[in-house]
């Protein structure tokens, strides 16, 4: 049935079936292909499988359980979405990170098609369930019972407010067991797994060193996966994040590392409180590629070189797979780089970009090619003084500039900047090059405020019509 | 050329000719007829007009100079854009109350199709040089001058960082003065005058009553326009707003009872810090219909009573201003409230009811007719605690319950109330009455948190197609 048709219309053979998140075809846009990988360097001691469980009873043949295995006890932490209503998987996820002190760690469990928020007492025992069924799959194999409860991760994804078909997908736990694979195309199929309405699967992975004297000519890995492409501040579409690497990493540093890549990455294409029931991060370190079992873990206190480099790989990694979410945000063809420099705080920059990066007028200007610089100065006036922290000394318009800056590779580049306001004084903009600058898919918005010297920057994509069409009709 | 061409291909005959605001023709889309008055009461003494200048050169004939007159010295009131970008009519005209104590105040002088926003120094010597003219005209006429500068405020809307073609406004301010009248016809040009894209003018009047023994018998009268059409939360489409009463109400009065009314109407449709760079709402009372010139004006500390009676009357009739704005928002086809009860203080509340409102999300799910109320609770669960007055407190997924309540007169009345959610636990939703309900162009979410006895309201619309069509379309 067309959408014109449903939207306009009260059509007389309306069906009520619900068509529930995750993709219904495998087909990749050809403009995306350029964002899967094609191979890839995976941690060391780590196994993973997507399975078909058919959660959505369309779903006859793609992979909607993933399970991703460290073949050692790994360190893990992960960052919970901060939504007052928390997903049964979050807070059983929660639950066993507290219990087991973030040590013992075996994999995470996760499923599409469902979100098992709102789901009650019965949802959290579902949640429960899939943890230690997932569990139970390691302890016949090979680790004895720590007595301190499950050692999964539960993480779910999809429409809220229905109960999983928890026997399937218990029933299935033991088919990703014995499929895990540590191969290229199993992370590829893990990484295809997790998606709703993600338009392509979203992995990468990586290999580095440690400055440290007992890391000398070690090579470790660091392997990732997200999704998301609900909107770019996600609220209802979850974003899933799940790290892995084999570097030896205490499980204090395993926490504060992920706490400060998050907080500029993930956090930075969303903002505090403006996220979804299940919203989760998780970094799992299972130390397999250590040099000797006496290598000392990564540890802020007794190798702060190591763990600053450490905290510059992983922030680095999930800025570029956080921006993969921006680059399949729903109906998106821009990427759109916001940048806040000189302002007299982090917090100021931050909550001035987010301001601009979720104004729909200017989403829907740069989706029109527009060169409208009113809106993102508005959008700069406009930011909640209950978000900054310097009050009315944090914007003075008379010393505020945004410029247009072509992103690298894009083929106005050589043009350079696109002066649009300076010290608050609108320019005379040459039109025709402002066009070619939108034409590019990435562009960086840059708003130098001229007060102090803290910088802030958020990720985003603009707002077009199939944003509408995908929202207006992605439940029934 | 099409906007799907431009939007899509980079066309080769791009022409860089702008429009800016205010409607190129004069019809009014059927639907919104029923909003548009054919008759008024209007109040005594004031005269108004409409009248053609050709701020934006594609207009060659609609009214864009507006001219609201007081035939003797009124008091007068405005609440301004809380924006840090304060366009120069805004600047000018906080001057002009303030250097009069509002008081002695002859007009309101407004044009549409230019916002003479971000326009430096040259843009307040602009706005002066309107409000100085305008002022002029009264006193030649008869007002001898009180040496306090002009008594004229200011608005004006339209895209912002544009000069006024400001010889051609102040040349026809003496023609909108030969043009004033007091009659319907003239209220509804006036009302036409001051829009943008709005698709129809918005234009209200009534009479009351006051329970004051002195004002026994008395009919007072009290208009009022505005203007809006972007965003339902407005950033940079302006809402501007001119109330109109002949009751006898004291300056102070004058500027409580606009803050009061304001702030359960044109603020329930905005928040905070969340405007745009022109938006005002102007009241002036003249006192025209005042029994004897020793009646005493209407006064909290004097008049208790009547001022309280004035207010309620004052809030109820900006309430159904304001709507008119949310009943034009752009492409929209919802007029939805949102109504939180029972919550423990009134800012959380307005703070939740607010977030429901902007979120794409929900709005894109109304506009598909879709009864999500998974967006509505995630919404409700991601209030920015910065907003909140009691947060941890301020909402209890157990206690939530959310429900859809058919509006008055809608079709569905007669079904009752669709309840979605009780105490945090989805229900079994009727779709096809879910549907029925969703068919109707009014509706109303009721949010009950079941944690005080607060209450706050806001009124939105949905998210649609059309909306992302106009404004990726709106400058260029």
């Amino acid at each position: 049935m067309a959408t014109s048709i449903r939207m306009t219309g009260r059509p007389a053979l309306r069906q009520f079936v619900r068509h529930y998140s995750a993709p219904l075809d495998s087909s990749i846009p050809a403009s995306k292909l350029k964002y899967v990988p094609t191979s890839g360097t995976y941690p060391k001691g780590f196994l993973v499988s997507g399975t078909h469980v058919g959660v959505k009873p369309a779903n006859k043949s793609h992979p909607d359980l993933a399970l991703i295995a460290s073949e050692r006890p790994a360190f893990g932490a992960a960052v919970f979405t901060t939504n007052k209503f928390q997903a049964a998987p979050v807070q059983v996820s929660r639950s066993v990170l507290e219990k087991r002190g973030g040590a013992g760690l075996r994999s995470i469990i996760v499923n599409s098609g469902c979100a098992n928020a709102v789901t009650g007492q019965g949802g959290v025992d579902d949640a429960w369930a899939m943890s230690s069924t997932a569990s139970a799959q390691f302890q016949q194999s090979s680790q004895p019972d720590d007595h301190l409860g499950p050692n999964s991760l539960v993480m779910s994804t999809g429409v809220i407010g229905q109960r999983l078909p928890i026997a399937k997908i218990l029933n299935k736990i033991p088919v990703a067991y014995s499929n895990l694979a540590a191969d290229h195309a199993a992370w590829l199929t893990t990484a295809r797994a997790i998606c709703t309405t993600d338009t392509f699967p979203k992995l990468l992975s990586t290999t580095f060193t440690l400055p440290g004297a007992q890391h000398a000519g070690i090579e470790y890995r660091l392997a990732g996966m997200t999704k998301g492409a609900g909107m770019i501040h996600p609220n209802m579409a979850t974003l899933l994040g799940i790290l892995c690497t084999d570097a030896p990493i205490s499980a204090d540093a395993v926490s504060t590392l992920l706490t400060t890549a998050v907080n500029k990455s993930f956090n930075c294409i969303s903002i505090d409180g403006d996220t979804s029931t299940n919203d989760t991060v998780a970094l799992l370190a299972n130390g397999a590629a250590s040099p000797s079992a006496s290598t000392a873990p990564i540890s802020s206190s007794t190798t702060p070189e190591d763990y600053a480099a450490m905290a510059n790989i992983l922030t680095s990694f999930a800025q570029q797979l956080s921006q993969l979410v921006v680059r399949d945000g729903e109906g998106a063809t821009k990427f759109v780089t916001i940048r806040v420099r000189n302002a007299l705080t982090e917090t100021d920059a931050r909550a001035i970009a987010s301001t601009i990066a979720r104004s729909p007028l200017v989403k829907t200007a740069l989706y029109g090619k527009d060169a409208n610089w009113g809106r993102i100065l508005c959008a700069i006036g406009y930011t909640s003084p209950a978000l900054l922290a310097s009050g009315a000394e944090s914007v003075i318009p008379a010393r505020t500039n945004v410029s247009f800056v072509p992103a690298e590779n894009s083929a106005s580049r050589a043009e350079g900047v696109l002066k649009l306001l300076i010290d608050g004084e609108p320019q005379a903009v040459d039109e025709e090059r402002a066009s070619r600058l939108l034409e590019d898919e990435d562009l960086i918005v840059d708003v130098d405020l001229r007060v102090g010297q803290a910088e802030g920057t958020y990720w985003t994509c603009d707002f077009s019509h199939e944003y509408v069409t995908i929202n207006g009709d992605y439940r029934t």
